[in-house]
């Protein structure tokens, strides 16, 4: 037993050095204001730059190309892809709104922080009992002091065991995987045409029954458990979802 | 530079090796109908019973992986995600139209198909001079009888030399990957919100500024080069959009 927490603590380890340098490879591409086509320097040259073995520096580029950041040509080089794109939500890398817009001035409104039991779609959703206790939100996101989005999201409150305004304002991802230490792990994603009701419509200051981008997401922690699923509504004139894919061969 | 031709042809042997493991993987979880949370044998009894090394199996392992196909939870085992939804359109797999949909019945209808020059949204999304020729293609595709999507794509013809009336029919990307030999490597994707026209809206049966999804994607050769921008308009109470996303840590 003890072997095996040990293994996994190394595995871990081993992960985050990973990460780690993909951060750091990231890091370069932006202080060198690489653009789309641009070429990263070779194996042997980046080996030595971040001091790292060689298969550390493979499993980095893996990495960064499976998150769409560089694409490698046998033979010929490893190239910088498309940056992120301002404005754009980044369906791919949807690690909170924090994250997606790092240029822009983000601040949220908690409109409701509760607990909950589910109804029927949230027992679905979240794979949960009628008895179970859930953390219901609902935020409106502000960028640059203009309403972007509303969301509704509930939480597992079995999983995400506190919460309270101050989080809800800022972050809940990172003080679920940096306070609370769990691991997410992989979402799925579902992007539909909705409309607006009237109290949204009146956030947004547009019509009722407007046509609005809606998302709705699971998200799993590393085990597979489900912890969350959310509702959000975009504003129409602000939204443009953008992704990378590398997934033909 | 033969040596480098046969090691590049090796290592195409070996990649393509991996996916046909991933796709035997695949094949076992569709056969044994296994759904999400199912668990996948061990890794030695796969080796075993797809008489591939053990590299391999983790090989293919980890291309599932990328593709939301499985997760991988160390010390616990190799577990089944959720599969492709029904009549959700999957981005991340977009490799065209018959390939998202194997349980309906599709056909294409072809509105047009010339070779053009490329006005200046044109040339900019697909990284080529005004004089150079673009395969101008738009069809409508239709689900089980019904009109489903509008797409118009450019091609560069420097890249996809020859279309004719047939192939637009079937599938584009079939003909490119496997008539002509080319390699597609990925792809940037923007959803948005649009409205429809009048000639869209009589071919969806529905009304002029009516709000459609507006799929707009840049294909890309694996060396990078751009080859087709497309715009598809899907209509409104058919579509939906499935992600499945694995990129947090």
């Amino acid at each position: 037993m003890i072997k095996s927490i040990r293994k996994r603590y190394q595995e871990v380890i081993v992960i985050l050095k990973y990460e780690e340098v993909a951060k750091k490879i990231q890091e370069y591409i932006r202080i060198n204001d690489l653009k789309q086509g641009d070429k990263l320097p070779i194996l042997d040259d980046m080996t030595r730059q971040f001091d790292v073995s060689k298969s550390t520096i493979i499993k980095a580029l893996d990495i960064l190309e499976s998150r769409g950041k560089i694409f490698q040509v046998r033979g010929s080089g490893i190239f910088v892809r498309r940056h992120r794109r301002d404005g754009h939500v980044n369906l791919l890398e949807a690690q909170g709104f924090k994250n997606d817009m790092p240029h822009y001035d983000l601040h949220s409104t908690v409109l409701a922080l509760e607990v909950v039991k589910p109804d029927k779609k949230i027992q679905e959703q979240l794979q949960v009992k009628p008895e179970d206790d859930i953390y219901y939100i609902k935020r409106i996101r502000y960028v640059d002091g203009e309403s972007f989005c509303i969301e509704q999201s509930w939480y597992k409150k079995s999983v995400v065991t506190y919460l309270n305004e101050q989080i809800v304002e800022e972050s809940i991802f990172n003080y679920i995987s940096k306070a609370l230490n769990l691991s997410i792990g992989f979402a799925d994603l579902v992007v539909e045409l909705d409309v607006l009701n009237k109290e949204e419509a009146d956030i947004f200051g547009t019509h009722e029954h407007d046509a609005c981008l809606m998302l709705k997401s699971i998200y799993h922690l590393h085990n597979g458990e489900v912890f969350d699923y959310s509702e959000i509504k975009y504003r129409k004139d602000k939204t443009k979802f953008f992704m990378q894919s590398n997934n033909f061969y």
